[in-house]
């Protein structure tokens, strides 16, 4: 009897279905990156285990698929690409023009809980910018994140980014006598505070000397807290796509390494969830490897954002027409006479090497069953070689229209036809 | 002190250039892929260690980087391809219409020592077609190894395509009387022929009955051991690649699940190193998923490839051209009076919507310098915004020619430059 053998909890199969929708995912992503002028980069999917401890916070430590390998080294599955990207510019830094403008796009893991919108294994678009202490290094990764966005056909109606400022609340919990070594804990109050229950959170912040009511003001407080937050908001409506952006200081972002201004991408349908989410982290690099380099960046993961495109009208249209686009050929090739196996192989052999995509049938099968499979093959064009060879004929898979043709001619045929 | 951290022994970075590279390799897989009508499918990279025991042959195994989940399941990450490839084809046969035509560009691990062309992870691009019972499917495998080749940019003079049949090996070591289960002992010892000393390869020949003498003039016997072989040699001859293949059975493939044809990629040039290679697989299927059918397909890994690549000079050439456009921007916007920045990005935008890479600087540096970081970003043009604004120039950076632009007209007035 033999064993089946199935995919691990939280992993993926991707099936042409899946895999092109995933291709259309990460197309989109390389390509507004590109428009922006960054380059592409990509680290190791297994990394030391010490390059995440007391960087990426406890959280994502105790997630980690971490072991040792054969060599007795204590090694993870990289949980995120933050503190490689650090690693790695550390390393070279010399070597590049700063600003250095770059993104990533990769598969990481984390053992979590498996639910919707969340696996063991996702892949991630990270794109940073570094070695730039303006905030409008910030801006331009915000106004790149909008764009990504559109591309995907999304509009205003749909997605929000909200902007906040983790030295805004910093600077708050020193006006209000919070310890310096107390300020990581009420970040991480803040950035769990929407899904605590009140109570809760009103203990949390009793222990710190804070009353939730100081808290919930300072929110509502809004644009105005800080300096870094304008500049950003003003560069957004030079590009004209301010409506895009509202402030929320709600948002601090989990991770422990975030240093200055953090933005989330919001859908703002009835989901409600993070679609991206960055900031500034001016400290990383030099904790990592010893250079000093400001930096901020963000990541978008494939999950939500596939799951938000299906639900979504026009960003899933354009998902199916690329989809539908990547699994088809241009031309099939249909062998009428079986005699002419050779010729039809030679001629799929021709359209090949000029680039046009072909299917011809392996072995000989009836013609009405090519046909068929003519169709399913999305071809616009069949091209039928039969006894009358060398004379072809191009038929026209949308309309059913058809011209000869012959093989000297059969490329300029098909580009005119 | 900071820390400093350093990839693990086998690892890879992949700075801009080198991702560059490792891009133009995978677009040329999956620009040929399609050419021939496959599908884009990917796996897990993590899978129960069980599907890899007694199918991949007990080298890969001793090789595995496995562990236990913190589910307590053993798990390793991928060593090859071909058994998730099994287990997706079995789950699923019945939506496929036969025969699938897949391939795949993915990373996988192995714990070996670490040496040039071989690392600790690759990429691999996996192609395969199942549920083809002719070998003309073989043929098909090996008439897109020899495009894929020539869509690097290699010749007949940099490359060669191997071509020898396990049945004829089986039929051979039945004719003279090896044990049924001494077979895969045999297949092995051949495997390993070419680079193990004579006197052992003798030795183990002596041990089942078989001398060297004989063994050698049957691979000297060449082509017409095998109708297969022959069948697949006339297919290629039809298409015009015949040139490209010779038939050479001490080629046996590693892998403990061949059943038929298998072939190599060869470098032709010095180094007589191994690019490629692949077979017949029509045990698998049934071995993993429990679901009879027959399969062939090959695989060729990153490293050997773009080392060849590297050291020829007519695809190297091709690779650096493709390295230098993807990191390459269209236009640069030079901000010739620092109070029109907010023009700047608002142009920045409009071309980056509408497909034009484009870069402008994120704080005001002089006009000299943004030249210079203008002719290093690879644009084709610079659009200067000064005092004249709304008023633009557009300099073209390979001759210095200017013409003059407006906002509005901007795209067009590119386009036409």
């Amino acid at each position: 009897m033999a064993q089946r053998f199935q995919t691990l909890p939280g992993f993926r199969d991707f099936f042409p279905d899946e895999c092109a929708a995933r291709n259309h995912v990460f197309e989109t992503w390389r390509k507004v990156a590109r428009r922006y002028g960054f380059v592409e980069y990509e680290g190791p999917v297994l990394e030391p285990t010490a390059l995440y401890q007391r960087k990426s916070g406890t959280e994502i430590v105790n997630q980690l698929f971490c072991f040792q390998d054969k060599g007795e080294r204590d090694v993870s599955m990289r949980p995120e690409l933050t503190p490689t990207l650090a690693r790695m510019v550390a390393a070279r830094q010399r070597d590049f023009r700063k600003p250095l403008r770059w993104f990533s796009i990769g598969q990481f893991f984390r053992y979590e809980k498996h639910q919707k919108g969340r696996g063991r294994e996702f892949y991630q678009f990270n794109c940073d910018i570094l070695g730039e202490d303006s905030v409008l290094a910030d801006a331009e990764l915000i106004a790149l994140s909008i764009d990504l966005m559109r591309a995907f056909g999304f509009t205003a109606a749909d997605f929000r980014i909200r902007v906040s400022d983790r030295n805004a609340w910093v600077d708050f919990a020193n006006r209000h006598g919070v310890a310096e070594e107390a300020i990581p804990d009420f970040l991480q109050i803040i950035d769990k505070m929407e899904r605590t229950p009140e109570e809760k959170v009103s203990t949390q912040l009793d222990g710190l000397g804070l009353s939730l009511a100081r808290v919930r003001d300072f929110i509502a407080s809004g644009a105005e807290v800080s300096a870094a937050i304008r500049e950003i908001l003003s560069d957004l409506d030079s590009r004209g796509v301010g409506d895009f952006v509202e402030v929320d200081l709600g948002i601090v972002r989990g991770l422990a390494y975030y240093t200055g201004p953090v933005f989330e991408i919001f859908d703002h349908g009835k989901g409600m969830r993070a679609v991206a989410g960055g900031g500034r982290y001016d400290q990383l690099l030099q904790l990592i490897g010893g250079v000093p380099m400001s930096a901020c960046g963000f990541a978008m993961g494939d999950m939500v954002i596939t799951d938000l495109i299906r639900e979504t009208p026009a960003p899933r249209a354009l998902l199916e027409t690329a989809v539908r686009e990547e699994q088809s050929v241009d031309v099939y090739v249909v062998l009428a006479d079986p005699e002419k196996r050779g010729e039809a192989v030679a001629l799929a052999q021709t359209l090949r090497l000029a680039g046009v995509r072909t299917l011809t049938p392996l072995t000989a099968t009836k013609v009405p069953k090519q046909f068929q499979a003519a169709e399913q093959s999305g071809a616009r064009f069949a091209i039928v070689i039969g006894s009358e060879y060398p004379a072809l004929t191009i038929r026209d898979l949308r309309d059913r229209s058809e011209r000869m043709s012959r093989t000297e001619t059969i490329l300029e045929d098909l580009r005119d036809a």
